[in-house]
């Protein structure tokens, strides 16, 4: 039983109430190798519903799934320079495979831009067979000490993306592909208003030329990276050989993308939407998009509750809708709101005898609480109402996400100012700083460049920190 | 390109046939590290299609996915005896994370009864909270050194179900209940007629206490297991302590369940269905129904071939059909033909200028070659015409399974026709022979009992090995 004792409000700790939300909520769990993730069966169904959005987009642009091993030579890994800088420190390694010593140890894959570039340089021999159009989805080993359950762990599950292309043109144009595909995910899908934009060169991934990030504001004033896309030139292609044979028979090497969205997502989700209650999930991507509590106090009142309890659970997911009904008969009607408000389903029916007599039912939303939220309806077009009303809570919850971020981003013309907008949200800013400057406020303020935003305002403006002309608005926080 | 070379035919090499028709057909691929394979898209895609088989069905029995780190301590794999002594010869190990070497090395899943074993033991408090029925889709590993591409690799791809239950009874009715579920599947969606039956006490899993199976005969005449289903009893429960408190609030031990399939089963499909000139796939499993082939000579014919062309995929695949049109212009129609016809496309759709003119295609089926197996269509209903056509080629490559299965199945009386009958197919024998008689038969025949099927004959007999009287009839082969 999850609610034993209280979730600690969001209002109070927000810390604290994203570590007690995600156990108590069934989402996941610490697993017995430190660092590491069991994802339970329903936080795994909204990982189900992620890959399913994101799925059917990739496809849609071309995209088809492959399996790749994750064991990867050593070797593999130092051929491109930036990269094995930026992953040998977080390498799990295997040493000993069937009882004896390995010749060459194994790495257990970071990311698989190696692999796929060794893959790649045998399948690749002509311009036919380009475009190479490849997703896995896996999970990949980072070697953290330090666990916040979907926001890093040990290990962790993703969608990697690896594309191979004759241009530089058309390489860039799938990675700006990418980052849309992701956006229009996270806003329409999830109801997260991200910022897309570009990476500084501080900030972009191990062994990219430059990296494309959807940039999103927690409940905390926080940012999280939520996805990424990376263009990353020729510099894979002649680490690991990939070349075609163009139209006029002289050899050239690719240019090549990667592209990631993990399970981090979830931990967006739960930031950006939860309250001092528990989860408040998108109903495009919920487990449960409404959950049917029978009411009743007699014996006498049970059966026809129940009778109407089924034939609205039939009625509804006739219609598509994902519905449960909690049959609990151990715990009270009252624990059950508060059980499933903690789990964010974000409509509930209530069926009582009253009900039954009217044929009506109790409608709660979960984004409105207390009676503001609740109708009686008829279960005549019941289908179609519970429909509508999850395409508002959808609307409402981007709206109100969106209205946070937008009143917790600030214009900020001087350091000072600066300083104070980090610590409850995003500063926006007119930029011309160099790398050193930007590690010196990330020093000074923990807050980082999130993403120069493809949005831009008209005009030019003075750098906050440097002084100097800018014509490029940045977006510092600090982020998870 | 994958035709540049001819297959080997299945009839002069069943071998080297199945090894090299797994590359050409562009299913998989070496992985660089010794053991590994990578699944190409259209393998992979085969495999998603085999998912959502399976995944549909284990949903429709109340079964929820999840996800469990890949890497258990070793100190967990040592809990339960019979299972460390089968699974220790083959882990992967990882001694060193992050740089440093760590204090308890861990293992790369080879299953995950011993991780779900404590996870269970965490969350099952009382009769409430039981079954618990989790199933994941993931990979293991096993070091095999000798591998086969999908039959045998160092990692493969499966989904592992893990149940916990209340009574021994219930354990063993969803140990059945799953073997049930396999079985559908592959009959009705694969054209497999495997054989549903029991394991021997010689050939279950390491820790269970029953092992159900489905038995598979391949093309040249030899066994492939292609799932299994276990009923684990208590073993698991009381070495990892997953009790619950029951209606009389006494502290019981649960019953467990475990079962699987893997990619394995891409290769019975390839060595069930198979020909000389490549793969068949069932139509409901295939990545492609069907393909399109233009066929134009001269620059006038192609505009009015492409047209109707692109009006057949759409009508096509607004029906539901997955149909690919093959473009390419510096290939030949007739290498096209066999191209798709060694990736085993179950049927194709030729059009050319007459058939533009006469508002017709032309179909040819996978399963019949040549002329027989090719008609003239009007474009009139020619949805409806591939929808009937992939069911009669589904429906014939099961009847032709099982009729190869029936007449390379003997029923044998005695060790000199069981040595003959093994040479080319199954043995059915009644049996009442000891576990040494099974190694004996074994050492000498390479032939081992594949299942004691459920599907027994009425009466008794007489021991093909022992002479004693026998009660079952056994199914011995040599086995993949």
């Amino acid at each position: 039983m999850s609610n034993e004792d209280q979730l600690i409000p969001r209002s109070k700790d927000f810390n604290e109430w994203y570590n007690t939300l995600v156990l108590k909520a069934d989402l996941a769990d610490y697993g017995p190798v430190r660092g590491t993730m069991i994802v339970k069966p329903y936080g795994w169904t909204l990982w189900e519903n992620i890959q399913q959005a994101l799925d059917k987009r990739f496809k849609a642009t071309g995209i088809e799934n492959a399996a790749f091993p994750m064991f990867i030579p050593m070797s593999f890994l130092e051929k491109e320079a930036h990269h094995i800088e930026g992953f040998a420190p977080e390498l799990a390694v295997v040493t000993h495979g069937g009882g004896k010593e390995l010749n060459e140890p194994v790495a257990v894959r970071p990311t698989s831009e190696t692999i796929i570039g060794h893959a790649y340089s045998k399948w690749i021999q002509s311009h036919r067979d380009l475009p190479v159009l490849i997703n896995l989805w896996n999970s990949v080993v980072r070697w953290e000490l330090h666990t916040k359950l979907f926001l890093r762990t040990l290990e962790f599950y993703w969608q990697e993306g690896h594309t191979a292309h004759a241009t530089e043109a058309e390489a860039w144009e799938r990675t700006k592909l990418m980052l849309e595909v992701y956006t229009d995910f996270a806003v329409n899908d999830a109801a997260i208003p991200v910022i897309p934009g570009e990476k500084t060169e501080s900030e972009k991934f191990a062994g990219a030329q430059r990296t494309l990030t959807i940039e999103a504001m927690m409940g905390d004033g926080k940012a999280l990276q939520s996805g990424t896309s990376h263009y990353l030139g020729q510099n894979f292609a002649k680490a690991f050989d990939i070349k075609y044979l163009d139209v006029d028979n002289i050899h050239q090497f690719c240019h090549t993308t990667s592209w990631g969205l993990s399970t981090r997502f979830i931990g967006a989700i739960i930031m950006t939407h939860g309250d001092d209650k528990g989860l408040i999930l998108p109903p495009r991507l919920a487990p449960i998009q409404t959950v049917i509590i029978p009411i009743s106090k007699t014996e006498d009142e049970k059966q026809p509750v129940m009778d109407a309890v089924d034939a609205v659970q039939k009625q509804l997911s006739e219609a598509g809708i994902r519905v449960k009904v909690d049959k609990r008969d151990n715990v009270t009607a009252g624990f059950k709101f508060n059980d499933w408000e903690l789990r964010g389903v974000p409509s509930r029916i209530e069926i009582g005898p009253r009900d039954v007599k009217n044929n009506s039912v109790a409608i709660a939303r979960r984004d409105v609480p207390g009676k503001e939220g609740k109708v009686i309806a008829s279960r005549e077009g019941l289908a179609e109402r519970i429909k509508s009303l999850l395409g508002e809570v959808q609307q409402s919850l981007l709206n109100k996400a969106t209205k946070f971020r937008d009143e917790n981003t600030q214009q900020v013309k001087n350091y000072d100012e600066f300083k104070s907008a980090v610590e409850k949200g995003f500063a926006s800013v007119w930029w011309a700083g160099s790398d050193a400057d930007e590690a010196r406020i990330k020093e000074e303020t923990k807050a980082t460049i999130r993403c120069i935003p493809f949005n831009q305002p008209d005009g030019k403006g003075t750098c906050f920190y440097t002084g100097k002309p800018a014509d490029k608005i940045a977006i510092f926080a600090r982020s998870y």
